[in-house]
């Protein structure tokens, strides 16, 4: 091929932040998106499935960033000039979908999605551009009792994936208790918008400075270990006091700390709705080791205007440092009642719960829960004569009638080598093997993979090696199943 | 809200060519992606997905529309200007993933692929701008047992389905055996190239216009019903039945009618392959009521190399004004050892099946295999007084830890008739109530909706209902379990 020919080529490549997933990790998702799938339909929700693109319009501008309305998502224009975007999540889609089909949908709507979303953001570490949600939102019932149940279904998903209680905690608070806290502390207004996010912003940070760096942040600001100069939302001491009885970390389940709250009527509301939330699960069984009220979560979307969950795993893992941190988030949601009136004008009540499937996946991978879903790799019949393919694949056939996972050898086989290094590199259990000598006699001879491995490690010679010939055994060709499945079930075991 | 806010608001709607899957088909998709993947893990191919945008550049021209290379995709830039698309196909992300990865892979690479494609086409009833396909492909493997495997996969995934044997059939045709009728009737050069596309395209209209007006494509050219005139490929009459000989419907598995491409040594080499899948196929028991070897099929993709499959339903339904028609194709495939060689100049053998899965959902409907997927609708617990939400929370939680499909209504339960009508739009078996009088004597009343509406239909007036409260049952609180699993019990008989 010319010099010239050889630089039109394209380079093999992926755009940052997306990637390959590759056998081992989609079987595992596969199996826990099964698990998932099962609890949220115990529950009730139907599955939906809208497409990749919305019209941008349709979108809105509720992206998790709100500094950047509108940013963070692809966009393309279609052909009468009309901007469509692929979906940053499952929600806004679905309140087009009900916005579209109101009329039609059972009164409430429950529905379960699961799918890609596509964020046009700057990739990072475990961060990437396409990645999947699992969701449940319930449209149309205006009662707590359906975020109470998205608690549950938080915690019913997370045990049936086999997250032990004690390792996991659903939190829950609601929007309108930070709404209450920034009247109770002065910062009601509009003008104060600016005051409050930083604040916010500060709160955010309480895992990673503590109680004594955000009151400093709440304050005038902070001097970090580098002698940088964060500035404060500048609060008085009072004000910051208030701020921190709510969101300082606390073990237990009372709303007590939200006494100055309820001098407002929003904080009120909010703490009557948690009170209820709370009195729902508990009677349901579930207690405060998994599902516990717990006003210092901050869920970032702007759109929730009501209870707001976080799914939190409490156990430790090591961050690249190496320091142990507890594992955190892997999924969350809220009462959002304003997105499909975004459309008809009718406020429509609703609220969800999303799941972050690769982090939630990592998080089964850190416990070791992983692997438990890859299955063997298939038998691998290999070609001692090219001329006889017909029998081989006849071989292959016969297994894969059985049920059993198999495959014929279709690289070049002419070096035997290869035919086993492949089924090794295939994780096989066994090959099958049926030379001229076999054939004449009517038999094949089995390779156990797994034995052979294993007796090959206590073997010290080429020489000893051909006389054993561990771990392989010659039968009657008419045995070839249930020889193989002996074997297989001898690896089970 | 303002006039002026109103007319702010955007309308639900989708772009065209897009739409939202519903539970129903929903759930039986995924049991057909289940049964699916069954068959292509027991043939050995293991999982890998890749993302939704590949480069631009990386896709490269392999568009099924050969007329417009490289329009009918989705395509923007990203950040650093670098075009991006959606990918149209599972086969192009493949061929970038080998190329980036092929000194890990095993070798040869069989891996399976399931997930949403993207044209940027008009779309047309039936016919979708996002869709997904089933894939099995095979890289590296030069040996044509390669294709005879898709060949018996295609069939083998058919028959998992529910469909009958003689209800479909896998044709195997051979690119080559085009190459070589092309020479042998003189159009070999690139000279030709018109020609021969317009004899490829009258080619593709044997089905609905007849050998005759096939023919007359071929010669002068053909005047329509309408009077429109349609210009031929202008062949003499010897080159118009060499190509009829081989493509004029036939129906038997013989390589005889390709007797004249023989000539050509591209024909030959082609003709050696189809017999040798052929011998394959039989000789593990597939005959050709499963696999039929037919020189007709023409796959319109450019960069098929080699054999070509067609996965064609024979049955018949009636098209849009009521005629019969036999169903046709369900997917596709073929050989294509150039693609992975774009990237790294190095040929890499390869062959791949293809299934539209949405194509096949609608054929499995048309057989009447649907809806078996579909599960029961979920028990309804019903709300009689607003201050007990709690009991019935933990009604519901006892239904559901035991494995029962249920919820709480959650809608405004004023008016109980609308529990009951969304019980019943839900397809529930049946709904659970507890007023006080049951409550003060710790019973629940379960009212069965199928037994129900079967009874309803028999009643006269209220008055007889009222007196007969047909298939209720008022139990001990604590057999609400044992006593809903003998309702849906009897509703599976």
């Amino acid at each position: 091929m010319s010099k010239q020919k050889k630089d039109t080529r394209p380079t093999p490549r992926l755009p940052r932040g997306l990637r390959d997933i590759e056998a081992a990790e989609l079987r595992q998702q596969q199996a826990m998106l099964g698990k998932i799938r099962e609890v949220y339909e115990r529950y009730g929700f139907e599955p939906l499935e809208t497409p990749a693109f919305e019209y941008t319009d349709a979108l809105g501008k509720f992206l998790p960033d709100q500094d950047r309305p509108n940013e963070g998502v692809f966009s393309l224009q279609d052909e009468d000039e009309q901007w469509m975007s692929l979906r940053y999540d499952l929600t806004a889609p679905l309140a087009r979908y009900v916005a579209q089909h109101f009329q039609f949908l059972p009164k409430p709507f429950r529905r379960y999605a699961v799918g890609s979303v596509f964020r046009n953001e700057k990739p990072g570490p475990g961060r990437f551009r396409q990645f999947t949600q699992f969701d449940a939102d319930t449209v149309g019932a205006e009662s707590v009792a359906a975020d109470a149940e998205m608690c549950m279904l938080a915690a019913d998903t997370l045990e049936a994936l086999g997250i032990k209680r004690g390792d996991y905690v659903i939190k829950v608070s609601n929007r309108k208790i930070l709404d209450g806290l920034r009247e109770v502390v002065g910062l009601g207004g509009g003008e104060h918008d600016g005051k409050w996010l930083i604040a916010m912003r500060a709160l955010d940070k309480l895992d990673r400075l503590g109680p004594a760096g955000v009151r400093e942040l709440l304050g005038k600001g902070r001097k970090d270990e580098s002698g940088d100069f964060t500035s404060g939302a500048d609060l008085d001491n009072a004000a910051i006091e208030t701020i921190m009885g709510v969101f300082e970390v606390s073990a237990d389940d009372k709303l007590a700390r939200l006494e100055k709250v309820k001098a407002s009527a929003a904080g009120e509301a909010g703490i009557a709705e948690l009170r209820l939330i709370s009195d729902l699960v508990r009677s349901a069984g579930y207690g405060p080791e998994r599902v516990l009220v717990d006003p210092s979560v901050v869920r970032g979307l702007e759109y929730y205007t009501g209870p707001v969950f976080e799914a939190e795993l409490t156990f430790q893992v090591k961050d690249e440092k190496g320091n142990p941190v507890r594992f955190g988030s892997v999924g969350g949601g809220g009462r959002y009642d304003d997105l499909v009136a975004r459309f008809t004008g009718q406020k429509v009540p609703a609220t969800g719960f999303s799941i972050g499937v690769s982090r939630l996946q990592a998080a089964l991978n850190a416990l070791g829960k992983g692997r438990d879903a890859a299955p063997d790799g298939p038998v691998i019949v290999t070609v001692m004569e090219k001329e006889r393919l017909a029998d081989y694949q006849k071989m292959v056939q016969t297994l894969r009638a059985e049920g059993i996972r198999a495959e014929l050898y279709l690289g070049n086989p002419k070096k035997f080598g290869k035919q086993l290094e492949y089924a090794d590199k295939r994780n096989s259990p066994c090959v099958v093997i049926q030379g001229s000598d076999e054939q004449a006699a009517g038999q094949v001879t089995l390779k156990d993979l797994v034995e052979g491995a294993k007796a090959a490690a206590a073997i010290k010679d080429n020489k000893e090696w051909k006389e054993q010939r561990p771990a392989q055994v010659t039968v009657n060709a008419a045995a070839l199943v249930s020889e193989v499945r002996k074997i297989i079930a001898r690896h089970a075991s």
